[in-house]
């Protein structure tokens, strides 16, 4: 097993398609909790006001993006959209430039944790108020 | 807000059932989105062979206990219950002592992120064994 989670580690981002007949996992039902045939990708998302990860967050949510997208986030399925677009990298997302924006100081934070196709996700981000943070899509709009 | 989220920080993990009043959100359907009626707990585990949170996680599930127990964690309602019984602390839950485990040493991880009634998380803990770790209940074992 040690041999296969390196194996997994290497190939990063594809492991999702190949792992499957390697681990020697039945195939899950779609739906279903994930198996091994899956690279795992599962995160929870918070939000609140404040500067940074000490900001208390006054949401949060999850979001699992295999076998399906699932979870307490609003807009599961666009949100694993976006970030398979990004690579899985939050900080990846652009900003919609047809939006306007107050430039009023209001910081909220964004956290992401988790994993993402078998690798581990940590992301941090503050802006400077929600109208500003909610340009970046559906992933942080929760 | 601010002031809201300083309170809520404040009462802890009794926040849950009187935050409603006071922030003045709309009262959620059950099995809706999370809104700020509830504090929020969201979580995602991961687990793998290793030592350490640098251990290649090899299964991660979501696990969301508010409003209602969901996430692609296998037993959520049973996971759920385990985490409410040790106050939110996944170091709280005690080993069945009725099962025997092989002494091999063969390490696996267990990392716990996210957010429990409205205060961080941030566990990770090294087994001997997956034996062991699934002598602890059902949070870890998926």
């Amino acid at each position: 097993m040690r041999t296969t989670a390196r194996w997994a580690a290497t190939i990063g981002l594809t492991a999702v398609t190949v792992c499957g007949p390697l681990t020697g996992a039945a195939v899950a039902a779609p739906g279903s909790a994930p198996s091994s045939l899956y690279a795992p990708s599962a995160l929870v998302l918070t939000t609140g006001h404040g500067e940074g990860a000490a900001a208390t967050p006054e949401r949060a949510v999850t979001l699992s993006c295999a076998p399906t997208a699932s979870g307490t986030h609003p807009a599961a399925g666009q949100a694993c959209a976006e970030l398979r677009g990004a690579g899985g990298d939050p900080g990846g997302l652009k900003s919609g430039d047809d939006v306007f924006c107050t430039k009023l100081y209001d910081p909220v934070v964004v956290t992401v944790e988790g994993v993402w196709q078998g690798k581990r996700v940590s992301y941090e981000r503050t802006f400077p108020n929600a109208c500003t943070r909610d340009t970046y899509g559906a992933l942080f709009a929760f």
